[in-house]
């Protein structure tokens, strides 16, 4: 089975390699260093050894943002990330002064194990929020990652950003040349937290603007999904191209990996069954239309009626109405409204609407509100 | 035990009546018609008798409002409103010209059997959506209920509105020379719709400016409260003053009313096991305080933490930082988020955030996210 599995990805022409492995110059590693309890992995490094490496770096936007993101800010080259040290099982957000000095402690420690410049290092972490970090045993675990850095660590390195996901999210492919591999992490539910989106992709290809180009791919595919309406304190995405190839990437190919990547989140949502694509159509603006997507996609009555597997076009009407409250719109029925395969049993399913305001569409991917969800976030007690 | 059971509503001084009771003019029904099936009472009559009426309407802005919201806006004199005609199990919404029509024709026969102008009689529906009214059996509900109309009819309006309300909601209160009386409904589950509120309050008192008044009131309540931050095709609120009392409504007690019947919809939201009061303070703007604490109110996170007696402040941190996402914020800790009541074992919670940002202050009224939320609202198939 090919990774690129969703409908709503164009498959790419590609060899799918082993997700283990990663491009030229690139080594990765995951260790166990005591965040997770139980013994998981928990603490991942990330390296290319190649002369230059252009790199591009996205960090969340939410005010109450982690030490990590706050570091990155104010501490990296965001163009030139030469590695990565990640943990999970902690978040270090909303931990103050002492964790913005851990967060640096860690990216000093990854630099000085790896031989790199500290600026050239990005720090992401994941997990529990409100908790010291066990700064020690992080320091430790870094000692230990870097030496069983490995050409193919990329799939020690997935494993070890994980949190609740269900299943690694993470691929390798060879294409026209050059190699891209990813891996991601998310929107799985954290002890006690909050749903975090972890996302690191590496390729051998040169990629003349890297930011444009992951801001593009992004906008197409983490930036359309939704799995609570909930913006993370810590979500993170890295890309690092080091350019040995002498090729640039094909076309797609990027937007087509994040955009799998994307929808295996919304998928491994909290407690979820199944995904839609809400799609609007005939808005009066771009704004307008993002406006009702998201409406119909964030609405508890949409969600729940998608796990229920019931074609509820009335709560879509009612969220696309609310989203234009005080405005003029002409009724919405059933012939604007297509909620017809809510009713079946495709675990990705199609959902649109027609708004009959002017030419503007814009789409957003959801999963399912289910009784599962509740559990997850409500039984946990801190 | 007093109607007045909210720990956040001032108890006025006030001599409670049977709820059954109405002010002097003032009659009201409800027979059943037929749209609940089961039997239940689904029709309702309202009507004033004295010589003028001052009264004030508050209409949904939902831009996909249901027919009776349009025929109200479009064909009433909302400052002369004599009478109303409600009916529950079928909302008469996305329900075309036909719909149109048929609230009118509801309207126009409530009228005729009421003997008053078309234009001072009010419409409002809730129930089922998409579904073509049954005209005929509302039409012979009218009928049956202009017949039963009784000075003591409160408490039957109070049941005849409601849809999957766990009990009615409604008081008669008396002060100062005055009577005051009121039924609402909500924000009960409906067939498989989405929560529509519903208010009617009769007074004897004069209001000098009855529009004004009510909407100073419903800021201070229907304004405050979330279930699911879905807005209602359908929302109605309706305010009638005959002043035969020949004195004024007491400060306040318009006010007291409407919150407590706001505080019992949130208690009564679908599945909801409590509610919480979330309080902004500091804040740079008044917009902004509003912003975070709806963003607080309407985040899932913050919900389930809610149902789950969790003191979990991180999740609203989160959700603050997300409503000022790209601003700055100074680090959101437990010395700025006061979450504690939602470890204990009170149904009614107060949750706070100080945001060092401002002199602006704001407040909502939340319930929690509920196994049974997702039961209501999945577990139905049209």
């Amino acid at each position: 089975m090919s990774f690129f599995g969703s409908r709503w990805v164009a498959t790419p022409e590609v060899d799918e390699l082993d997700p283990a492995e990663l491009p030229p110059s690139f080594r990765a590693a995951g260790v166990a260093c005591g965040l997770k309890g139980g013994g998981g992995t928990d603490l991942a490094l990330l390296a290319c050894d190649a002369d230059a490496v252009e790199s591009a770096l996205l960090l969340t936007r939410n005010a109450a943002a982690a030490a990590p993101i706050r570091v990155c800010r104010d501490e990296c080259d965001a163009g030139a990330i030469r590695g990565a040290v990640v943990n999970s099982g902690n978040a270090n957000a909303a931990t103050g002064e002492q964790g913005y000095r851990d967060a640096v402690a860690m990216r000093d420690a990854a630099a000085e194990a790896l031989e790199l410049d500290p600026r050239a290092l990005a720090v992401a972490e994941t997990g529990v929020i409100g908790v010291p970090l066990a700064i020690d045993d992080v320091v430790r675990g870094i000692g230990e990652a870097a030496a069983a850095m490995d050409p193919r660590g990329g799939d020690g390195f997935a494993e070890a950003i994980m949190t609740t996901d269900r299943t690694p999210k993470r691929c390798a492919v060879r294409a026209a040349g050059i190699t891209v591999s990813a891996q991601a992490k998310g929107a799985g539910m954290i002890e006690p937290g909050y749903a975090t989106m972890l996302c690191f992709v590496q390729t051998d290809a040169s990629i003349p603007d890297a930011d444009a180009a992951l801001r593009a791919a992004v906008g197409t595919s983490f930036e359309r999904i939704t799995v609570d309406g909930q913006m993370s304190t810590n979500d993170t995405v890295l890309l690092q191209a080091s350019g040995e190839a002498g090729r640039e990437l094909p076309d797609g190919l990027l937007d087509a990996i994040l955009l799998q990547l994307a929808l295996e989140i919304v998928a491994d949502g909290e407690g979820s069954t199944r995904v839609a694509r809400v799609e609007v159509r005939e808005a009066g603006s771009a704004s307008e239309a993002e406006r009702v997507a998201r409406a119909i996609a964030n609405s508890p009555l949409v969600k729940t009626a998608l796990y229920g597997r019931d074609p509820n076009w009335g709560r879509v009407a009612q969220a696309a109405g609310m989203a234009l409250a005080g405005e003029s719109l002409e009724e919405l029925g059933p012939d604007h409204i297509d909620a017809s395969e809510l009713g079946g049993d495709a675990d990705e399913v199609e959902l649109s609407v027609r708004l009959g305001r002017g030419t503007y569409s814009a789409h957003v991917y959801t999963s399912d509100l289910t009784p599962e969800y509740i559990r997850i976030n409500a039984e946990y007690t801190t």
